[in-house]
């Protein structure tokens, strides 16, 4: 390598290892060893602004070995990003912009969230996936306005993790030849060398999963083989690349290069200022960068700057030439909405019969598909089941981008964590069906859409015991309330057809997260909603959908499926004179977040006969009906026989409602 | 194939359909297609004793598969299992013993709960792990008592899920020779062909993993080639064999045939009727077997029954040679556990100072692993840090089953389907570890360790923002309440070390379900159990640990490294003449399970200020504190910052408990 990339990998490694020993906390291993690979790409071959880090057509870099924040935190200072070495010394303390795994949003330059293994894999294929989409949609001859490039730095961990193996299988089967991932393979993992569990032939295992391989012998010095195994990548259009890159984990560190000692602790004062001076690099130096350091990374950056400011060029052409597009373009890329008819108009599209909420969203779908070219999603092989696809629109094909239903196979892991790679892009909203029992395959990557504000839209059907025959393994019984525990999720469990249009436009208006649909198999009753609260105030989380015909004594609250028995024992309670109200809660997120007032309006607090009705684990629902509240729902899991039978089998019947009410109020008028 | 072998095939076929048909629901293609290769298996090379459904050194067969239950059905009343065509003739319905996928512990013959796609792959793995250490343990000169083959049906499904990539990964490096798998690679899936998302080379990306590899190009009608392959496989001794089986999807039909709508619906009776034309079988049969297939397929059956007796002479006499060895594989058999001084015993092991709830854990469990030698566990490539390895014992080699610390690498999901499949093989109480917030990645495994009331213990290290510095992604803050959620599954938080003692013990007492264990990285205060209730109350799942010192007027309660804090405020306030109580809640499940009397006592209704205090989401607290009661955890994900700093910042402090006790003493005083 030439001397000066020499130099600024040195400086990037002494800079890592400055920055973890001043935090006393961090892994140095991965950040000596991946320097020359991660500098080969960002010196030479990575498009980027510094100053505009949200430039949309450059190319994406997601660094899927998050403990390997050190690393990029340097190379977002060297290459000129709003990162300084004052952000650096503060490296995982409070309130930093550097914590201890990168967090996309709180650092300028950092694509994706990661640090759970396997996950950031997923998000490149999902951005790769997004290019070739939006490069399909806005691509005009002589208007190459989306063209780039998605690459990922992964570690041995990664290669582990089924959840990169599935987005690497939809990565082969797609053949997105734009996708270039370099894997660090330094045999060596937290607990020790990785013969001890990991001795696969990784890169026949990718090729046999149509992934082009190239491998460079040694990482920790041959950049130029490094170089030419990216340029050849990129001439590979066909396939995704995979670069193993064997080196040295901890490199230049004389006493714990190559050991597991190495991973994920701090060197130590001693062996910083010997792994600094093995490396040439001045001893007592601290968080020292040489000004020809920074003077021969501008080089890339100014590359960058250029192409940044042709870009713009050649986009301000583009929208002369296509003003239309353009529009779009710009709209899509600040998040919003075009101005359609959200709401009233969907709802008017549903048939005024009985409805499975899931051909009620299908429906919707259907529509604001045709009206929202943004609108991006696929499922796990059941969408004939889950009806998520996009009718008349074609499976999305990975090397012209066209088609807007992608298929990804029985790979829910792997279909959620693209999902969060699609909306990471930006540009897009992505949205993902599969039966909600399957949600727990998916619940790493729907945590780290909520920690990263990604508004992904889950498409969970077969939502209760309501799936019937198919039995206990297939029937979602805590899945509702553990996906309600997941801070910054929207669960929203719509009653009917209205309710479930209603749901779409929450989902869609959502910006700051992700929103899970929970919808059922079976056909649930038309509501009458002339004689009804409109389905519209699902936005409030909860509302009085029938109130008391009388002076208030108990409030019924169900959500989906169950608000049918709520006002069916209603009516049996009101046939005895007795006056209860019928709260609809689809989404007791929103109504957690509404005014106080509101709450206590529609369940006031001196009315304590509450029944909850909702073919799920109790747990969660003492929140809305007290200590001595009565809860209607499953207290263990499911049975394999017709929906019907199961319901009455498991006491979820009106009649049940009703008595459960009846006791409540007795409860509560002998205790007064 | 034989005459007798096809028409028995062909009665298997027709039981499928006649079976789906009339319960109007099921999956008959794989039944159809996979008949032979099934066949083959159970009645050449499988060994089992149908009499004898738990005799413990059978062959172990699970259909991954699981939606091909019918088909499962059909092998076992073949066979002469305890199955009748009655209870074929009520398949999924309700108190059956043919629930729609199969559930082991409700069909004898039935080894694994399966239809989750990829996890019966994963339980085989398990399976035939727990067979070699088995018969390390056991196996003596002249004795081999344990030796037995795991063979696994799998489909196209199977080979997606990201579960089964990282089980077969860990198959493939353990060298698990005597793991048979079949695969029924139909190329049609749910959706339509597999060409639509799975173009991958299946049998290239096994071989990468360590995997011996055939190919049956026939397996519709070459038997003889699905035989030929099977006896090969168990000449392969060094490799886990695969053996690819090309067949059609619904072999026979005339309409659907190779079409994913013979997948997952009743091929309808004209159709049904049409297939048994086909295949030679009569039109208007229903639920009809020939004798001369019952006096086959006893051949089968009598060659296993021979084996059982020729085994069970073969243990009386190692009883008699080799009586200690007899009687714990006979203790362990009935899942006993044996004289071992538990709990107090423990207990002593402790030093008392301050101590991380990992650590305390951790000296239990060395202990534990000497006396039990049915303790086998493993990590996810982070045994250093959840400090879960048996000291002094080696890594488990799957070739001689020596060792009892698998290593199972960075791959949560695997792990934990792995264990479901030690413990359904019987005889061990395994146990699994890694990081708490990545339970999530083995949730779908867990649930189904808790529907199948498998006894699985899960070290859940790294508990909360006490984690500091690696940041939210690394931090559980639903995870705690998630876990909850779920049916059956216990989950422990002990607030020091005698009571992470006696989490142990209560997780090996529990035999009906798994165990979660969550335990700190951070160091908790000692806390002088000779002044605070004895540490064994921790199995009523919570208990007053320090009583108010005068009339009750308010309580605390909290679990793990929270307890200090309320012990804390209890003395503030104390101080200021208030008297509260604390309650330790380790477990919630365990709490509910107790009469009401008890809970009333220590939670009694009529003390309202309750404030209940944990380091995580605040749903399902509302349980024990009411619609009113406070609750001090966490709104949000966590941050990047030394542990100290974040439970400063995110208001987890004994003033803060303090604090929020005298609101609640205000509101109560006030509305009374």
């Amino acid at each position: 390598m030439s001397h000066e990339d020499l130099e600024s990998i040195n400086a990037l490694r002494a800079l890592s290892l400055d920055t973890i020993q001043k935090a006393n906390s961090g892994h140095p291993g991965m950040c000596l060893g991946a320097a020359p690979m991660a500098f080969a790409l960002w010196q030479h071959q990575l498009c980027f602004c510094a100053s505009q880090p949200d430039w949309p057509d450059r190319d994406r870099f997601v660094l899927s070995a998050g403990h390997g924040s050190a690393l990029l935190y340097g190379l977002l200072h060297l290459f000129g990003y709003a990162l300084e070495l004052k952000d650096m010394m503060a490296f995982r303390q409070w309130g930093s912009k550097t914590p201890g795994h990168p967090e996309v949003g709180l650092t300028p330059g950092v694509e994706a969230t990661t640090g759970p293994l396997g996950q950031g894999h997923a998000n490149a294929v999902g951005m790769a996936i997004a290019e070739r989409a939006l490069a399909f949609r806005f691509n005009r001859s002589g208007f190459e306005v989306v063209n780039h490039h998605t690459y990922a730095l992964l570690s041995d961990g990664d290669m582990m993790e089924g959840v990169a193996f599935e987005a690497a299988a939809v990565a082969g089967h797609l053949r997105l030849g734009k996708l270039i991932c370099l894997y660090d393979s330094n045999d060596v993992s937290l607990d020790g060398p990785t013969s001890l569990c990991f001795t696969e032939d990784v890169g026949t295992r990718y090729k046999a999963m149509g992934w082009h391989i190239q491998e460079v012998e040694d990482g920790d010095s041959d950049s130029k083989a490094i170089e030419e195994a990216l340029l050849k990548a990129k001439e590979e259009v066909l396939r995704p690349s995979l670069i193993v890159v064997k080196t040295t984990l901890g490199f230049g560190s004389p006493n714990k290069a190559g050991k597991a000692a190495a991973h994920g602790s701090p060197l130590g004062i001693e062996e910083v200022e010997k792994t600094k001076g093995a490396l040439g690099w001045p001893k007592d130096s601290s968080f020292w960068v040489p000004e020809q350091v920074y003077a021969h990374c501008a080089k890339a950056a100014r590359r960058g700057a250029a192409a940044f400011e042709a870009w713009k060029g050649l986009f301000a052409d583009y929208a002369v030439q296509h003003p239309e597009l353009a529009k779009e373009f710009e709209r899509r890329l600040r998040g919003e909405l075009p101005a359609v008819h959200l709401g009233e108009g969907l709802e008017a599209l549903l048939p005024k019969n009985s409805l499975e909420t899931r051909s009620a969203a299908s429906l919707v779908l259907q529509s604001l598909g045709k009206q929202l070219p943004e609108l991006l999603g696929g499922d796990a092989d059941l969408s004939s089941s889950t009806k998520s696809a996009l009718a008349g629109e074609r499976d999305f094909n990975g090397q012209t981008g066209e088609g807007r239903n992608i298929r990804f196979g029985v790979r829910e892991h792997g279909m959620a964590a693209i999902a969060n790679g699609i909306a990471l892009h930006g540009q897009f909203r992505p949205y993902v069906s599969t039966f909600f029992s399957f949600c727990d395959y998916m619940r790493p990557s729907i945590r780290l859409a909520a920690l990263s504000r990604l508004p992904v839209v889950y498409i969970f059907t077969h939502d209760s015991i309501g799936v019937g025959e198919d039995g206990p393994t297939h029937q979602p019984v805590e899945q509702l309330m553990s996906l309600r525990s997941i801070p910054n999720l929207d669960v929203v469990r719509p009653c009917d057809g209205p309710e479930a249009a209603w749901a779409w436009v929450w989902a869609l208006q959502r910006r700051e997260g992700p929103t899970a649909l929970i919808l059922t198999r079976q056909k649930l009753p038309y509501l009458d909603r002339s004689q009804l609260a409109p389905a519209k105030m699902l936005s409030y989380g909860a509302y009085v959908l029938k109130d008391a015909s009388g002076p208030l004594e108990g409030v019924f609250l169900a959500s989906g499926s169950e608000v049918q028995l709520a006002l069916a024992a209603q009516s049996l309670l009101s046939a005895q004179g007795i006056a209860v109200r019928v709260l609809s809660v689809p989404c007791m997120e929103a109504f957690r977040r509404m005014p106080k007032g509101y709450r206590d309006e529609v369940l006031p607090l001196e009315i304590c006969a509450r029944v909850a009705i909702e073919a799920g684990i109790p747990m969660g629902w003492h929140e809305w009906v007290g200590v001595q509240g009565s809860i209607l729902g499953m207290e263990g899991f499911g049975a394999s026989a017709p929906a019907e039978v199961l319901f009455r089998k498991f006491g979820l019947s009106a009649q049940a409602a009703a008595e459960a009410m009846l006791k409540q109020l007795g409860k509560f008028s002998s205790s007064t």
